[in-house]
């Protein structure tokens, strides 16, 4: 039997997202949307201005939309999936916590909190169970993960497939999709013809997220990996798919054959929206490209390619869909992981 | 009195970049083009698709090509701007100098030759007396002179300007646009809502180039630069400007206020083309951007800003026009080093 | 058991497409796959450029491509589509028509000749029948079948939905996107924040096509209708996706609502590939947009929207996928139609 | 002496091009901007986000910018240029031309209103005396002349060319640039990739607009003129550059070489803004293109291409900068027609 799940902020970019996974997913059943005051009431195709490349689904589109508040979404929803703004965020998803609501979150409010799992289940799945240390220490009958940003989520696989040689140091280029930035994120004037090389606090994210992820959990607190990373952001005129340059140093010998090798091995999961392989490694040193690349696996693999020495150590290319397999799809997977780890 | 000067490639995207800065030149005075074997006989109007954003001048529409051959130049031409495919370039740019055609060429061949300058004149103008040595040693009458890759000229004189700080590693990813690649070089099916992480033998050119343009000539032979670079270039949808991430490690210590500092008074030239200030360094930190900063000076301008700390020394970006100060502009710069250095 | 087919000129933009449509097709086996001489012995894999947004199929990329000659496809493939430029295909398509391959042709040599069926099956499938008076005149074993061009493709099928209300005049303006010129035909430095009123002999194509594919055939002749039609062809920086802005006047008055209602009541087919229904129109005033709708009936819906009165008559919009529905799936359409008419 | 000019609303996309032009404009000195009222009391560099290809003139940086009110405007402007949204126009500016300011404005409020004229100074600069008629009627000390609609810019002039063939039938469509909708009026994941074949009210513009400025004055009055204009509006992915195709149906013959002539040989007026010619008619089929042809004649002229014979008359494309041409520079000239016809 289905879970009944709730979008939170559900007709934005990534809530769109989410709809378009959640409505045909047989594990899930969408029994509530939310969105700002000025959307409540309406419904869903009133209140959205859908812009996914598949029509709205039709009961979806006459669902009423409520305000985002744990008064207004029926008590009968386990799972919440947020990807509200994270000014927002931070005010409304600790009350829906303390409800008991179970939260899968995309929002970066409180991503890098101790008590609070930042996971992408191919990679640190583990992680979740520091859900039992928030719940003593919140006194929360709900609990709340998160995933990373989308642009750490593009990277952290490869690299999770290269632990073993020793991470040391790691710099990263970005070339951002606009729809990271929401539907009005990024004004065409802007970006056509053009190319930004700023993100705001998007560099950070990469930084930090990506030590936390790879970090260890003993079972009572969370120790962060000691790799140092550099990141650089820009945003390019692609509509989804974020490509990056990475330079990995190892403290162990890393050929371009043995990075190969272990990305191909890397394990996926059983998860219903775990791609396999999770890592597509290209031989053509042109790819991964955004437009060819972005939908494998259902948009839910990491391409990578190019891998070449450098005079630093490896060099390589990735890329994922930024709002399936960096934003809509992550929590969709975390709540398939809470789904099978029994925490809903 | 003006040089009587020549263009070898005139019809293609850098030869039009060539004519549309030498028309109005007062130094200068179109009086050759050249092209391959099927424009010779033909007007320039008939031979070339014009595709610059100002006309083709009238007197140059009406010019007839000829075929890209020594017995085909007028002998008072003193000055030949080659933007030759290097494997044209290859074969004929020599017989040119053994006529005694000074030759400031834009095409790859040959540039890591140890007896052919490599120059950026705001850089190491010294380096063209390098041409003693070529003439000694191959018996030419004339002379060749190189300018780098766009994709090199654009970081190089940011590097450059750091030198006093003991430069030791860097790092460097490129987006660059498609002009870069010559009219027909990027398909519009390849690149819209696209970008292509590799340009063939782009790498490399970053890598040593860089490392020539900044060694020591002591009057007899070139050294190059001890510090070690590493590339990723990638292609985006702009038409032109190339933007750069750069990371850099140095000996000393250098923080972001000194390298904007020795950026800001790095000196320029007096040359016509040479623009004041050579770096124009940006403090907002979404700058520069190709569309908005790729006519600084002119096109002739370096435009660098986002300098900050990064857990690996300092990190920043860089940005130039690529068909301008990055090609076309940078050989007829080294043209008037050239003139001003009587070597013609 | 299905039929065994070849593909002639399968290495580009159409041939793939058409690879994409018959690989998982159930009536069709592709037994053949022909290219230019260039490419005759090579794998697949080796020969294309593969740019279509899904991967290759295995058994495909292993294929070898012979030389597009009529000795080079086995004898017992029954069914040939054709993607040939119209050069090529005015060549060699004949020769394999006398050999007796039935050919479902998209080049568009030919497609005027009075006994050649010009044919969009949910418009005019009774045309087909022209077959019997070719076979009669050309004295071939086999068939030549035609699909109009894309931008043809786009606005008949409305049309068609109003013929009842007496076509006389149609102003047609047409935003089309680049993969409609090949994978080479548009370079990105002519279509980047750029548009270009003039696409060859583009404009002919819908003025004649259109009137042949909406006159009568009487099982002896073909006649063409009498309405008069003039276009304007404009090529756009889009990926996929013919827009068209159309104007018609009828003899009998025609509203809005009954324009919208004759296109959703207009039939489609039950052949595989034949959408259902054949026209979505849109109430929403901006729609249907190429990203959003070209993908409407997996590709192969004719989408249309902003009905109104104009001072001239009706006025709408209306757009499909160029190379799937306009182009790969047209010729695989008539394919179907062909198999159920019997003539395969 | 230089008259004292007002930017009201000079923070927005035609606000920013209204400053880049006036700046350094010999007749005109700007001594006051004006913005919504969250940007009073903060300098012009604070409260602009400056987006246009030039850097913000020093003296403009600095600049103090005001509530759009007239209590706030010196009293020693004497010509204010007005580009506000058209809500805020048709509340505010009336109240300047009561206390005796002299406005040229961009803003689509009142346009059509029968004593205030709309004026493109080449076309109807006999028009401008219907300001007679506006003071007498509404006893303003001040007064108010309105440039049209950037599309309806594009066309209009050359329509004014045909005028002695007796205009009867237009038909119109529209390939509309994103900076026609401000700065934030597009955002780029509606129009990558994309075009949207509808632009609020735009067409409406195209209509009536075109016809009022076509229309004859006789001292008194204002009739519009007799023919029929149906437009079909799209918005592309340019930056600048409205695109036109037109068809022209006239009462008397029409051919191609004689609209060329008629084009070609319109006359442009001595104003400093105005370009001569102000129609620059192509050879070549494929122009004019936005990128190509935008700049001709600084961005005032109007490019014309493609005239050919269609079914119903003539045929032909034309292009304007619709940021220069088609709203601030259109406001300029017609401040520069003011200032030559004695009204300031």
């Amino acid at each position: 039997m289905a879970v009944r799940v709730g979008v939170l902020g559900a007709t934005g970019a990534v809530g769109q997202r989410l709809i378009q996974l959640l409505d045909p997913h047989p594990d899930f059943e969408i029994a509530a949307l939310t969105a700002s005051g000025s959307s409540a009431g309406k419904t869903y195709r009133q209140a959205a201005k859908w812009r996914v490349d598949s029509p709205i689904p039709d009961d979806i589109a006459d669902t009423t939309v409520t305000a985002t508040d744990p008064d207004e979404v029926p008590t009968d929803v386990d799972l919440l999936f947020s990807s509200l703004p994270s000014s927002v965020g931070a005010e409304v998803e600790a009350p829906f916590c303390e409800e008991g609501y179970v939260v899968s979150s995309n929002s970066s409010n409180g991503r890098m909190d101790d008590d609070i799992p930042l996971v992408i289940p191919e990679v640190n799945a583990d992680h979740l169970d520091l859900l039992e240390v928030q719940r003593d220490r919140r006194g929360w009958d709900g609990a709340m993960v998160k995933n990373p940003n989308c642009s750490t989520i593009t990277f952290v696989p490869t690299l999770a497939a290269l632990t073993d040689f020793g991470l040391e140091k790691v710099h990263v280029s970005t070339l951002q999709a606009v729809s990271g930035a929401g539907y009005d994120g990024v004004s065409s004037m802007e970006i056509i013809d053009n190319a930004i090389p700023y993100i705001g606090s998007e560099e950070d994210k990469l930084e930090t997220e990506s030590r936390k992820l790879l970090g260890d959990f003993d079972g009572a607190s969370l120790s962060h990996n000691s790799m140092a990373v550099s990141a650089s952001c820009n945003r390019i005129p692609t509509i989804d798919g974020h490509l990056e340059n990475v330079w990995v140093e190892t403290q162990d010998d890393l050929t371009p054959d043995e990075a190969t090798a272990a990305m191909r091995e890397y394990p996926s999961l059983d998860l219903r929206s775990s791609p396999d392989p999770l890592i597509q490694v290209f031989d053509e040193p042109d790819r991964p490209q955004p437009r060819m690349d972005r939908t494998l696996g259902d948009g839910m693999a990491i391409a990578a390619g190019g891998l070449q020495e450098s005079p630093f150590g490896l060099q390589y290319n990735c890329l994922a869909h930024n709002t399936i397999r960096g934003a809509a799809g992550a929590s969709v997977l975390n709540g398939e992981l809470l789904l099978e780890k029994g925490y809903i």
